[in-house]
């Protein structure tokens, strides 16, 4: 016996402002209006309560984190409960002066906090100071069992590591989330804009397809962090939007603008991930025994010892 | 310091003919053709010596299978040396009566027989009934230092799993040769081809990107084990070509037709690759701790204990 109730999922693409209080209320619309669309588990992009922040480090900053469960989860609770969806929410968590991660949240339909995933990958580079603002996840990856399917969440830079999307569709999730802030560096744009984007969206149609699951990606849209020189903007980032979905067979069922806000809503259907799965069975054939080398760092032979069959 | 000296790679995309003379011999011819083409590491499709003939289970058909060395790598070596490339080949191993596996074999540009890869992760479905004929490889992922570069080799089915790419890279290949046979169900091409010749090529172009390295994936060409009913093809597999070369970035910077013999030659840059991972650190952040999951076949609690963090 197969799975086969069907279950829509509802992508949030907008612009942020600088004051959270107005993105909670943006945010509670956006999820109201995805609901009246037919979403049941609504996805938002990465720490949507405020502009991308960690294009600088500033200690003041800090000030944005919140605790969870606070004012965001408090929000995403109620609006959970008044539209009977599950919500995933990405969070800027205050756990303790000094401690703070990159978490998202997981309502479920009645409004109750399910349980929560902080950001495992870390990245750092120019204008994506991440590793000054969170301490990397240390609650592995998950996934949660909601009223409409059992997802996962894992977040922005995770999508280019093929070992979370794998640790999450292990643990039965039939659909992944990626709230994400990716954008173009606008001196970058003209010469590597169209390949960054379109690997971005590449890596995370793979972990659809070795996987078999769907795969939802919600990304920000907007010019932030810009200054204006005679009149044109410059610097900042440029976050792509593009929010999409993939099929467990890495076909891209529904895009989003690069430039425009926009809910996206999208029916998934276990049936036809089950499909997918029974005529490429790669989950049959995994080799368990020789993948011990994936723990280390490097297999330059300078580590600790890996798994024999792995070298 | 990095890397700097520049390699071209040579695949060599073919129909194979039913008689193992005859294709050592055209595959003499086009190697020696590569070279002059300037390819200095060249790579076959997956099993050129015969046609295709996992398409059925017959116990005569091991009579293909030879050893390793044998009569191919004679040839394979001496072409190597008379041209002083690298090759990649992709032979059917007889290691023993009744043992019997899928095999790479690598020579370096002197001739001699480098090592063997032994194909890790045997397919088995309808018209690919690979697992009657081999037996999983026993000698794990492996790289090897050539004269040109530092090169993984993985065979067709390999390319769904990211951990095959992920433990060939982490070793330090700076290239992955996948020797292939891939090819429509012709009752199933107008529904699912576009889309299953896209999910392949996206996989692949996936591991260039997440572990930084270039992708050379080698198919062949042609329809085979077709009937002829009624003056049509039926049944079969339309082996559907479509070989390509990826940066680490996922460019495709050459693709093969998908019906005729080619032969790609690319230049592969280590700069490049050098300032694509410096751009895209993904090695840096892997979150090593966590993976331990990874060695098990799925996380439902029910197989012996997993990496603590990774649940």
């Amino acid at each position: 016996m197969s799975k086969t109730k069907k279950f829509s999922v509802g992508l949030v693409q907008m612009h942020c402002d600088a004051d959270p209080e107005a993105n909670r209320e943006k945010i509670v619309a956006r999820i109201r209006e995805a609901a009246k669309l037919g979403a049941q588990i609504v996805c938002t992009q990465e720490l949507f309560t405020s502009h991308y922040f960690c294009q600088r480090e500033d200690s003041a900053l800090f000030d944005l984190a919140e605790p969870i469960p606070g004012p965001s989860t408090k929000v995403l609770s109620q609006i959970a409960k008044e539209c009977g969806v599950v919500i995933v929410g990405s969070l800027f968590e205050r756990r303790a002066a000094g401690l703070y991660h990159n978490t998202a949240v997981v309502h479920d339909a009645d409004g109750s906090l399910l349980g929560m995933y902080r950001k495992m990958h870390i990245p750092d580079d120019p204008l994506y100071y991440e590793k000054y603002y969170f301490t990397p996840g240390d609650i592995g990856f998950r996934a949660f069992e909601t009223k409409f399917a059992k997802l996962g969440v894992l977040v922005c830079w995770d999508q280019w590591y093929p070992e979370g999307a794998r640790l999450t569709a292990l643990q039965g999730a039939d659909v992944l989330f990626y709230p994400t802030a990716i954008g173009w560096h606008p001196s970058e744009k003209a010469q590597y804009g169209a390949a960054q984007a379109d690997a971005w969206r590449t890596m995370q149609r793979a972990h659809a397809i070795s996987n078999g699951v769907y795969v939802c990606a919600v990304n920000r849209v907007g010019h932030e962090g810009a200054t204006e020189v005679a009149g044109k903007k410059e610097g900042g980032l440029e976050f792509w939007g593009g929010s999409f979905v993939s099929d467990p067979f890495g076909v891209v069922l529904k895009e989003g603008s690069r430039t425009d806000e926009e809910i996206l809503v999208v029916e998934c259907d276990p049936a036809h991930q089950e499909s997918v799965r029974r005529n490429w069975p790669f989950l049959r054939d995994r080799r368990i025994d020789a993948y011990g080398g994936i723990t280390q760092r490097y297999l330059d032979g300078t580590g600790s010892a890996g798994g024999s069959g792995s070298r």
